[in-house]
């Protein structure tokens, strides 16, 4: 069939067959369908979905239009871990070396940051020398040796999927969730994993707005993995106000070796135990999910996760002393300017507006090709329902190599102001719940 | 707004307003706006649609993305002719020149053909020294001196027709009516018409299968015309079998020719009278479409048609011998084929087939580069509930130039004997129709 035919079928709302899907998928590959054809066969999955079979077919075909990683001769399970995106999520670095420490290898192949959520490779990159673009071999020999290795997506990972997404982000066909779904399977299934931990952000400062939409994309995304015959756990996860303390690169660097160390903000932690909890028992070194996230606890405690995550950092070119007094290491701002919010109770957190905050001091990319100040971001130091005295000392560090003049400098300032919404101190407040955990699909 | 935030606009069903629409085809037409965004709102157009207003901004975009004909010195009604194309369709050859003989106007600008259902200009471009490429200018002026002109349409009229035309047939996008008609009138409404006559083929050979549907094009091609203020009448005409005896080029200027002498074929005839009469009315010379016929009938019958197609051919270039002795004009095939139907009754004929079967022997193009034999077709003396005695003369004659042994010839062949379905002669039969025409809205 030709190409047209193909998105005929498609757009009539017939079922593609996998030879039929593999032929299309190759010629996104080799170049020989045209951007325009690809163009309206998005837009007409967009309209008619896929089949459960269409869309492991179409996953499949993604993920063999490029390097598929053989991890086969690690006799430990692999398991990975991935994240739709949230604003100060950098649960990644404490997370992979945790669960190497209790014995479970992670490979973990991440994209970079674009928009208001940052990317780990970003932050990891702020590690002075650490090196993210290993080849794959090498990739392999150190999730061999060190149980755990965070690289960038090459050229040669799923190449399908990096022509379809540059497409999909210009033709409106990004919230397709079958193009999602496979989007995120494509890249994960060429990593050589055993399973997969879904972490699916769901709220107005994530991707997926409701829980609804949320389930729906896990259930795509566990049908795939089912028919790759990799286990697939999803953990729905609140995503209104931002992870932890901190909202860029070097600063989150900060904060997660504070989780390695056993410390860290509450959220964090909670998250990193959780999501680690469910990898151990996927990885089968955990009998349950709460000895999972108790094993990880432990790993955070006793030093050995930071061990890993010392030996990660010195095997890809970083310098391991960052574990050790991060400060000193980690490029630091040219200024830090401080913020106070009002008195009064602080009834939400709009993550997102502190997100692109973050990015107008230089964290973040609004377009693939800008360049990142790895010192610059947020130190958020309010909690929703938190109660501000008047008087307290200032919540928010504005961390930033920016002129005193420059005009993202005002706008963000206006965007945090905005972020916050504070409520009386007396009017009554319900407590938010303590956990970010909404729900888990194993 | 963005290209991007248009396609999204109509992907979830808004309405783009007049502004919108108008930025989105000067970006077609200036191509700042690529292909894949293009097709992408194509497809999006396809699912949703759009709506009477919508429609009408699209349609005029389109028509001033290029030049707009200025016929506004010429007193009389300039009324034109659109059909939806079929096989053996010559009647614009008799017709314009007939209505032009009434006192009507008729500036017609028609495309090419392409697959099985032929051209208007190449069928001309078969009287030797034809000219179909004059100038807007020398158009507007044959227009006003002889009463019509029939030229092909320029690079300059409709241009962001001409790319999203190129672009639907590629992205599976040409069976949107919204598109199809905007694609019809904007090309129409660039002609400098006070009305149009739409003849909308419907039935297995025609691009609209069931009455239902034609009847939505109509009226989306009325409503562009009401906004637009033109009157537009729409007359749905069956399209199973072939119109008259011949398809093919040159086979048809003869056809059409005898029409203008007053005879031709049952159905020939009665399509131009009818077609004719209801453009008389438009352009107010008759007071209703039985008058009109009558008038056009007379015309026929007088001369005084073919006195302005003697004319019309001379001014653009060709021989106008060929109204007298259009057999030794006309260019003529090499050979002669004879085909002899099965005896018994003729249940059916399959005019898209005969159309491919002409266009195998070198009558059609099935890519815009092909190049056309016009002396090649089908001479087709046999209709609809004709009985065929056992011993008849042979009904079919195949003109071609092709080599003895040429597959297309045996692949004509089988076509031809396919298109006809032959019942036993005593098997009941209900005779068809004796009118092609199924409905006229006006």
């Amino acid at each position: 069939m030709l190409p047209v035919q193909l998105i005929r079928k498609k757009r009539d709302g017939g079922a593609l067959d996998d030879a039929e899907i593999r032929a299309f998928i190759t010629g996104i590959t080799d170049g020989s369908i045209p951007d325009y054809q690809a163009a309206a066969m998005l837009m007409a999955i967009f309209f008619q979905g896929l089949s459960a079979g269409e869309l492991a077919a179409w996953t499949d075909a993604m993920t063999h239009s490029g390097d598929v990683i053989d991890l086969s001769q690690i006799a430990r399970a692999k398991i990975d871990k991935h994240s739709t995106g949230g604003v100060g999520d950098k649960i990644s670095i404490p997370l992979a070396p945790a669960v190497a420490a209790c014995g479970v290898a992670v490979p973990m192949v991440s994209g970079r940051g674009l928009g208001h959520t940052g990317g780990t490779l970003d932050k990891l990159a702020s590690i002075p020398g650490f090196r993210i673009d290993l080849s794959l071999a090498q990739f392999a020999a150190q999730v061999d040796q060190i149980g755990a290795c965070l690289i960038g997506q090459t050229e040669r990972i799923a190449p399908a999927d990096k022509r379809l997404y540059a497409l999909r982000d210009v033709t409106a066909t990004i919230e397709s969730l079958p193009m999602i779904a496979s989007s995120i399977m494509s890249k994960k299934l060429a990593e050589g994993i055993d399973g997969l931990v879904l972490d699916c952000k769901v709220g107005r400062g994530a991707f997926m707005k409701t829980l609804e939409r949320a389930r729906e994309l896990c259930g795509l995304i566990r049908g795939i993995g089912q028919r790759a015959g990799k286990r697939v756990t999803c953990v729905l996860t609140e995503m209104t106000q931002p992870i932890g303390r901190t909202i860029g690169n070097a600063l989150e660097i900060r904060e997660s070796i504070e989780v390695l160390r056993g410390g860290g903000p509450r959220d964090t932690r909670e998250l990193t135990h959780v999501l680690g909890g469910e990898m151990l028992v996927l990885g089968g070194v955990a009998r349950d999910p709460a000895e999972g996230a108790a094993r990880i606890e432990r790993a955070l405690g006793d030093g050995s996760a930071l061990e890993v995550f010392r030996k990660l950092v010195a095997a890809q070119g970083g310098d391991p002393r960052v574990c050790d007094s991060p400060g000193s290491v980690l490029p630091r701002p040219a200024h830090r300017d401080e913020l106070a919010l009002p008195p009064g109770r602080v009834a939400a957190i709009d993550g997102e507006a502190l997100g692109i905050a973050a990015l107008l001091l230089g964290a973040g990319r609004r377009t693939t090709d800008d360049r990142i100040d790895p010192a610059a971001g947020l130190v958020v130091d309010a909690y929703q329902g938190e109660l501000i005295e008047p008087g307290a000392p200032p919540q928010i560090i504005l961390c930033h190599s920016l002129a005193p003049g420059d005009h993202r400098l005002a706008e963000a300032r206006r965007m945090i102001e905005a972020a916050f919404a504070i409520q009386p101190a007396d009017r009554p407040f319900t407590e938010p719940p303590a956990s970010r955990i909404l729900e888990v699909i194993r």
